[in-house]
């Protein structure tokens, strides 16, 4: 891979953006290089949980210009096409994907934490889909911006293109905490550990259902959620976990 | 009933959960009877607004566990359903629900206060979705509580399993108010009181609507309400209160 | 326009709902002059960003009871049709819309402010839906307002009928900016003339794409963004703004 670093620490694999000459702009080399990283953590299934961070001083400053700029539409679309294929990596992972956010998160920067999982956030990164200011309205970004964050706040960022703070990225919604710069890391990776505690199984099965039923009317969710909780209440998973819990003691999962 | 209390205080009816000593676990029993109370008040029309409250420490800690280890999948469906019954009585109701909080609400706990129309909660109270701890993802109880939180933050308490604070819960959108915990009765009284001063046809066929329209696109659900809102304005309830509006007092309604 | 005031400064337009004798009351009269000024803002193009302001000390404090109250259903529905079809014209509009809020904000006047793309709010403007107090519940405001507030509080405003306060409207979303009350217009300005900086044509694109995905599915969603930004890379609006930002100058846009 020649623009990202990957390593595993325990049950928490690190994705690595390593374009910091550019903000870590991603290219479409980047992001191709990402999708097939994503793929092959998914099938290996040797962590429980994934941080993607960005080398250098920003998270990733989104596509590169240059890829974009008077090239013909079917080109653009690949990139584009390529950027999709990342984040539907993303969501189809059995393991929950975690953004650590220093410096700016623009564009589909911004796109990449608002599809991650959570988030947390230095105290100041600054977030923004700021598309609109070079003619160019940021439609994937906010596709992604306008689910995690209310209606009125994503049309602003949408519209105004302005950046919002850290503090502002955890009251509307877009970031799950906000830490002071220094504590970054630490306080990503207790996150993440938090997270890794868990059964690789019941955070994948728990993931797809959570994703699958955002969208449907509430009680077809609750069915589904009803038919999900009764079959995997005889996993082997479910019976260690309820036993650990009688006898008082952790739970020993594969 | 084995497993609740029943009061109603003027228009305002009083559900308990009353098993303290398992801090109010819902137990098919208990889900039963819930369900049978619910389906009664509704048809007796006698109070305008339902409280639900636990009786002793907690508001409750959700399913009873032993009801669900080494149990044929059948079985604990059979469990889930009435739940799922429990939670659909209360939608079905003519009568806005509160749920009144305090100490734990945890997993069906949790999801039993998302799935009341409005929440208040004790400054002390704790909300959390653990299932993932014990390897049985709170599939039923992230459905409601992601309907009501913020994307990240709801997948946050589906995969960390950690309690969130009763500020928190506020500021996510899971309880309408936090109070003192000595002023939770009154104060729950209080917004239960406020509501049960309108006509139940009027507060029927608000919640009705409110939550048909909320996954329709927004001119279709526009399209509903102009309908709902011009066929009403010719009801007795709508002329009374009108009336009443102009004439500078109370409006009478059976 | 009996009803209405409108200017036009550099490329903000300024609608003023002139009867501030009826704390600016939505008659069948005003929001026929509403729609059809809207019409042709939208069809002359003329400026980028429209606000809506009130005359005199209120917002809108929603309907003319008088032209509900003891009228055919068929008549009142000719009223709710003719609001409908403003609330239309301002998402069909190609340019952002911003509520510019003092006073009370009431009933189909806090659904203005919700049909807004945009609303600034000053610090002491209040909120309501209170049609379940006179027996018609505010169907209408509900079903905007409950497309940006959580549905605990939108569920809160509709079945209590009481006030919110700008700082509320603003943590729950109902607006994205709270400023001093003598400040008002200046800010409104201030963000309307930082949004009518940009091509209207992107504008114009942004806005249909923003409403058009939100009731997707997430992949949905960006998949018809993979494709927008795909063909709107090509546009002269694009060209300029990608060059210009090269170049470190201003993009000189139409």
């Amino acid at each position: 891979m020649k623009n990202l670093k990957y390593q595993e620490r325990g049950k928490v694999g690190i994705i690595s953006l390593n374009r910091p000459e550019t903000r870590n702009a991603l290219s479409l080399e980047l992001l191709q290089e990402l999708e097939d990283l994503i793929r092959k953590i998914s099938e290996e299934r040797l962590v429980r949980v994934v941080v993607i961070r960005g080398e250098g001083r920003a998270f990733s400053s989104g596509h590169d210009l240059k890829e974009i700029l008077d090239r013909h539409p079917i080109e653009v679309e690949k990139l584009f096409n390529q950027c999709y294929r990342a984040m539907l990596a993303i969501r189809d992972a059995p393991q929950p994907y975690i953004a650590m956010v220093q410096g700016v998160a623009t564009a589909a920067g911004c796109q990449l934490v608002a599809a991650c999982d959570m988030a947390v956030a230095a105290k100041s990164a600054l977030f923004a889909t700021p598309g609109v200011k070079i003619g160019l309205f940021c439609y994937t970004p906010i596709a992604f911006v306008s689910r995690a964050v209310g209606r009125k706040k994503a049309f602003e960022m949408g519209f105004t293109g302005e950046f919002i703070t850290a503090d502002e990225a955890l009251q509307f919604g877009l970031v799950n905490r906000v830490v002071e710069d220094e504590k970054l890391e630490e306080e990503t990776m207790k996150l993440a550990e938090s997270v890794a505690r868990y059964s690789l199984n019941v955070l994948e099965s728990g993931k797809r259902f959570f994703y699958k039923q955002l969208f449907m009317e509430d009680f077809q969710a609750l069915a589904f959620a009803t038919e999900s909780i009764s079959l995997y209440s005889s996993t082997e998973d479910a019976k260690e976990g309820i036993r650990a819990f009688f006898e008082k003691r952790e739970p020993m999962w594969e």
